[in-house]
């Protein structure tokens, strides 16, 4: 087979187009022009790939190969409408947006499932790619370009990968939260974080030998109301109250299940 | 300073002292005695040591240095009072109760600050070790012991403690819950979790380096309202309806803080 090496053109200058982009021409793809609204992003980003930028839809290169939308869930449809093009193959990024949104007989998704911010750097090796494609040829074409940017690539239908995002909301997002009510309840007691990362790093090892629910430790598995008692009143009401309370509670149920 | 060699009885037979009493010998302390009111769990954990075990409080060994109780909180008080020793340190090794419950006049604690399951081997350098004593000696004692077990070791106060393991739950037990609703919500769509272990993992080193606060990812922070209505259309009611609703209003809230 021969090398794979696309035009491509990057829409949006977020932080999956920072990372993402980057990562694209050091396999070799060529980022021909990065198109954003706001000046200031469009030209970090294209100052970081050497390439083209443009904030006006009029001067969007047309003959690209591939057309990445790395913008905002809320207007992948409208931007990918006005980008005006014609038989090119156009994706978006999105893990919560259906690939019919996108009104190009050429279309699909390349989903990174990984958390991006800018100032952290990401090994791609380690990210999953979810794609998907209207046409089989375009399929092809994104299993190629996900492969060569790393090992684990998944082909995910747009239903799959909604459900696939409400999942890592839960696991990121949100078990995230958990770190940063920790961090918000040892402050007050000037109690570094860091005390608790070797715990994180641990809890989160574990699950890739084991199910979550087989390692679920605490007072709420062990149904030790004295300890959730006294940790309730420590927290006296409040918002982490009522999350401490619900999460204990849904706990202690799920673990009655099977008894 | 001389070699620190205590004889050491462990009196409870569950996950702590399963791998704690373990790595004290390896570490070249005498653990010469095994105490546990059930007989299979005292065995298994004598086996294991290859050492004296006991189920009758008559016949606990009453001449050594160190008594480490490792078993559940509820019972803390009670079993120490029944040990009648005299002129002994007795330490504790919970995160959530108070030195004070063990009625001897050298009493301690010894908090490791991670998640043990018997079935998952550990790195004892990833764990901090939270000591208290109430005589500075045995403060001393404790402290050189947890220094051969890892090289974090914090003095931390009973109340401190408390607000630790508060801290520890949000951190450790119900991140884990998390990933136990993302392995249910996958399941059902028969996708392993194995396809969010990357992500799991990176959300968990982030905070290594950056606040969680500043970290946050997701539709709640973004205040994605209809990324955040699909997925509370899709998870339709139901227990973890109500988490993804709590955790996202409070999401929204903590990051409006600052505007």
């Amino acid at each position: 087979m021969s090398k794979l090496q696309l035009n491509i053109v990057i829409v949006g200058a977020g932080n999956v187009a920072w990372h993402l982009a980057k990562e694209l021409q050091k396999k070799e793809q060529n980022i021909i022009q990065v198109y954003n609204r706001s000046v200031e992003s469009a030209i970090s980003l294209s100052r970081r790939l050497k390439c083209d930028f443009t904030t006006r839809i009029e001067d969007l290169y047309r003959d690209a190969d591939l057309y990445i939308l790395t913008v905002k869930d809320s207007v992948i449809e409208e931007v990918s409408a006005s980008l005006n093009l014609k038989n090119k193959l156009v994706v978006h990024t999105s893990g919560a947006i259906e690939q019919d949104v996108i009104k190009y007989d050429r279309r699909g998704v390349l989903y990174p499932l990984q958390t991006f911010s800018k100032e952290k750097k990401l090994n791609f090796k380690n990210i999953p790619f979810c794609i998907e494609a209207s046409r089989s040829e375009d399929y092809n074409i994104l299993m190629r370009l996900a492969n060569l940017l790393g090992p684990m690539v998944y082909n995910i239908n747009s239903h799959q990968r909604k459900v696939l995002h409400v999942a890592a909301v839960f696991a990121c997002n949100f078990s995230n939260y958990m770190y940063m009510i920790s961090d918000e309840i040892l402050s007050k007691e000037s109690i570094p974080l860091d005390i608790l990362h070797p715990l994180i790093k641990e809890t989160a090892s574990k699950i890739a030998k084991h199910q979550p629910k087989a390692v679920q430790t605490g007072p709420a598995v062990r149904k030790d109301k004295s300890t959730i008692d006294a940790h309730l009143n420590y927290l006296n009401e409040g918002d982490n109250y009522d999350i401490y309370k619900i999460l204990t509670k849904n706990i202690i149920a799920k673990n009655n299940d099977e008894l």
